[in-house]
């Protein structure tokens, strides 16, 4: 029940980010395809977020489904990487709004960083709770992904003051890395389910 | 619990994207009728485009509902499908402040195209994963609808350059096309369902 | 399963109406109590809506508590009932930003008059699927509150182009009619399932 | 059932009022930090009214998780507290674009005191249906921290139109005295449950 609720407050949270995100394409003035192509940045800004923001509902729900207990830590912790992800829409806004600029570039990197940042966080306390041989910690494993990760990110944030779209590569590298199936994962916890299930 | 949860979340952005579009119905500045009439654009591209809305929504949970497992492709073409209407609000209001000018109709149908094509792929990746004995592909059918609908997108997009209005007679047509109840499909669903009851 | 899914995306949708109203109390720009004053109009007219809403959304929990098939035409009946909602946001504001103004008032009225058609439609249609003897049909009973409110909205609507204090003291008793609590069609409802419950 | 409805409805309204918000922090029009430093007042401002609504759906979780009953009163006791909750990013808007200015602050004061109000009616409303040995009686014990609040709040109001930053840091001392977590009553509800589920 609890968890239900958790799960529920949590994809509403996510639903609404992902969706309030494209209020940021604002309407052009003109009707020809010139005045299409100004939104650009801003379509391509979003097409960005939309697969991070798809990212972490995935892993988010994969970890959730791990969970036995939830505790008042759990619940903070998740609120903790909510508020990051909340943030996304307006780092995705400015570094539209201003052409991919240095700033705002190395600020959407630290928004990226604060949510991984958020997200181990989280990871660590349910892992904590559910012990070592739990199900997440077969699944996650070396956690290679978000290990590297928040490096990517950090390389990132000092690139974009050189060079932001040495940045905006490194953003885009650390989505499809993720968006590449981890089959093993899945497996680890989909088999479990199916053994459990058997018993 | 999984399927679950991928409803709860796709229920969650479409019942968003829906509400939030009835932003771009701009408060006019005047209080008589006439004011009220420059609206009148708005509110007819936002009764097209919530019943489009309204049709995916209801075909997703007919689809869904026949799922048994929820892979990572088919979460995938999920967020692949929400991305595409994500994206109907900001093309409504682009057609609408430009008083169906022909590029906005065009770029209307193209987002049509776009969803019809990634809801395509969903079905596609459910029905190889559950087989074509399953209950969808008996649902489906030939699928005549879903076959024709691209078609006559495609052809739409392309009539808008030459008149828009012919372009916007097509939505108007296929919307209507999907209202119109497919008893047949509903009936395949549900006689499985009370035969699985009573069983 | 069906219906809870319908519950949710009803339940999604409505709350997303009731809270992006609150986005058209525009931020005043003064500090004083002066500048506050300014979205009085706005406060009153939110209250206003937020509790019809609430209504709405109270009423439609239980009507649907008691559906037992949920068959297309219920899910488009209930797509119209949300569309008509989806509506009330923008007259809302348009009614508040011009100081109730005639048409704005009258236009208020319409709104909350095809909210309540497109209610009642919805619940014939559960009536004659259930049937007569219905839980649903036992709880409404005369429906008297259904009855007088479509027309007292219409007669707020004339009223509102001779003196639109009076149309707006209509809706205001509408309002408080429908929050009185109406114990009887409670206790028909949750008797029946302790009824249920016990055997 | 009824109880889920009104969770996942509580969930979405809190879900979307959190989200909301950060529609409030306007994109910058520079690119450079100092016109980021511009977003700071909305940003502080954005994490305290996010961490008040985060304790709020954490108290009420918990306490709707007691509920055996849900009467019609629950269902307008907790329609109530939505409103209020509902006018946060408001207050929160206005007193971040003034800089903190002493009305905006009081106001925002009022806020959190009609809100801390209306949960404590809601909490009344449910202990008095489900009697003074329930579990929520149980869990809440005397309430200090419940009974404390609105008084500091009150304080706050009246400091803010000598100090404003008094009254600020009042509410984030709530806000603080509410985080810790309450581990008694955490126990209390875990326990009782755990114990129910060994019956």
């Amino acid at each position: 029940m609890t968890k239900n609720r958790l799960e529920a407050f949590s994809d509403g949270v996510l639903a609404i980010i992902i969706t309030i995100m494209v209020l940021e394409l604002k309407i052009p003035h003109g009707t020809d395809w010139a005045s299409l192509q100004s939104v650009l940045p801003f379509f391509l800004s979003y097409v960005l977020s939309f697969i991070y923001l798809a990212i972490y509902w995935n892993n988010h729900h994969h970890m959730l489904h791990t969970v036995k207990h939830v505790t008042g830590s759990i619940l903070w912790a998740n609120m903790h990487l909510l508020f990051w992800l909340s943030l996304i829409p307006f780092g995705t806004g400015w570094m539209a709004e201003n052409h991919f600029a240095p700033i705002p570039v190395a600020l959407y990197g630290i928004n990226l960083l604060m949510a991984a940042i958020s997200y181990f966080i989280l990871q660590r306390i349910i892992l904590r709770i559910d012990g070592n041989d739990s199900l997440l910690a077969k699944a996650i494993g070396k956690d290679i992904k978000g290990k590297i990760s928040p490096v990517l990110y950090l390389i990132a944030i000092i690139c974009s003051f050189f060079n932001q779209w040495v940045a905006g590569a490194i953003y885009v590298f650390v989505a499809l890395m993720w968006l590449v199936p981890d089959s093993r994962i899945e497996r680890t916890i989909y088999d479990d389910n199916h053994s459990a299930n058997l018993k």
